[in-house]
């Protein structure tokens, strides 16, 4: 099965893993600040291939599939909680307007305090508190469930994304316990 | 068990049932204007307890527990598609202030087009068209799930939603096909 | 002049005067928890008559016109800044839907911080922080300008507000330093 | 005086002019579905110096500074009026986390209804509809004011911007009437 781009979210820790079919060539790669950033290895004319995925904010980071991973960040610098910033940036964004209407999909983790899922898609919003291991991703599996993952790094838990048994995989980074990781295979 | 307010949404109807272990002596009545208000008998000092509960806006009806009915169906009226009228009004008016974080429920509900179910709590924002009856609660079944619910009329629906086994019934209402009924039991 | 409500908020104090051609029998009365409301002396039918005016957010105070004050002060105490408070909830709720789209107004008023202006009407929602005292009313008035308007105290600027030259003045409030005064006439 | 980007907008027309004391080297250009775009003639590590500023959404266009220009066509483009789409984007992408807290300003040109002029500075947000040419800039200029500025072509409004005594002007763009040019001096 092809998913696309997921997450998955748990209280402890947050994972994304990018597939791709039609822009296979890119990696994730490191900022000077610690953010990561999935970035073509050649360029495109496509703005929705090139984003931060994963960064701090407050007390905890913000991993996303987009554009959005920005501001959902910035607004939790500003004070809102969690909820309300993934929520404010997934709805005034909305879903990319591409040939598939792709959900933007995010997640907010926090080892101190409530760790989140969220995507918008055409027909909905959904932004929910996690209490266990929670998937979402743009295809397929486009309502967040619960789904069977452990892992006890962000080494480990990128990698085992990258690994997990979806079509295309291109790369994926993980935070876990406030410690990043990526693996570009 | 005490499900507290709730609401079944559908493709083809939508139904409000008000259940109140704190506030019985209350009904629902209809206005001039055709849209349908929960009412207190005696007057009450707290205004959570009587809003507009059901009117059209848009080719469609808005349905919820509460005062953010009319800014959800005012977007509608202005533009707004459904699913983001619900969002922002619910975002912006949150969970109620009151001694539970009492969830905001709400549906809007369109034979010609898509109908929707939307909660907002303290840890979470839900908007998601319906396929299928769903059901959403203030307490106990507070996210959106399937339910077995049919019925052939608005009178039918808020009859039926009255009778259902959950405790403390106080009225329910009704839009079936753009027609619409209440029932003070 | 008639300009109905209005506010005239400074970086140390803010003042709500309500005025009234229609709804004059109304008073100012404070609340158990401090809070003022505007109320009726009798039971009216309007639900835009009776509100919380003022009360404690944050490390401040949100006044205004209407049922919005309460959706500003409770995103300020989840931890949004004052500006975003304001916008989203004037923005969800909107212009009154009376017959004259009687616009929302507000202000934040914190002398640690920064104060606000704010106003929504149909054609445009505005919200920015005072460097001096700015009025902006519901009717005339409608866009936030520097006023010449002084004050010592919050009685002071509540009866001084209530006795402007503007026409069916009905009641005052004012908060100044933290503060708080009302004045029924 | 230097401005920085700054749009002037009328009932009839909106034009924006880009000036950079950082970033000269860029163009507008126009992409395959009409829409225009600053670029960089050379590739840059700034996402804030490559955008669509100019682009067709419902019966009218959007003109602005940034990446917020995709999010407002597409909400009036779903139903929203423009002051909401408008007020939306900007709150929820709020000002440029640069150096000096860039303004994200913007405009709605619509011949056959309201035009608005609207930005979000760190201290405020700002969505008004338009009666008179009015000029609104990132740095200095940053409160919409009236502006004495006439034209009667998309091309003159274009060339006419680039040539006003503001320092570093880099491109220009403009929409009269439905019609959109270019400047690149």
């Amino acid at each position: 099965m092809y998913l696309g781009r997921f997450l998955v979210i748990a209280p402890e820790y947050g994972v994304y893993r990018v597939s791709s079919r039609s822009y296979p060539d890119r990696v994730i790669r490191e900022h000077d600040d610690g953010s990561f950033a999935v970035v073509p290895e050649d360029s495109y004319d496509n703005p929705y291939v090139s984003y931060s995925c994963l960064r701090s904010a407050g007390s905890g980071h913000v991993i996303g599939n987009g554009s959005h991973v920005d501001p959902v960040a910035e607004k939790i610098e500003l004070g809102y909680p969690a909820r309300d910033a993934l929520a404010l940036a997934l709805l005034a964004m909305d879903f990319e307007k591409d040939d598939y209407d792709t959900p933007r999909i995010a997640g907010y983790v926090d080892s101190e305090g409530e760790s989140y899922v969220a995507t918008v898609r055409r027909d909905g919003l959904h932004v929910e508190a996690v209490e266990e291991p929670t998937l979402v991703a743009t295809y397929e599996e486009d309502r967040p469930r619960a789904f069977d993952f452990t892992a006890k790094s962000a080494e480990e838990a990128a990698e085992k994304a990258y690994d997990l048994d979806y079509e295309h995989p291109v790369a994926a980074c993980a935070v876990y316990d406030g410690e990043t990781s990526f693996y570009n295979g």
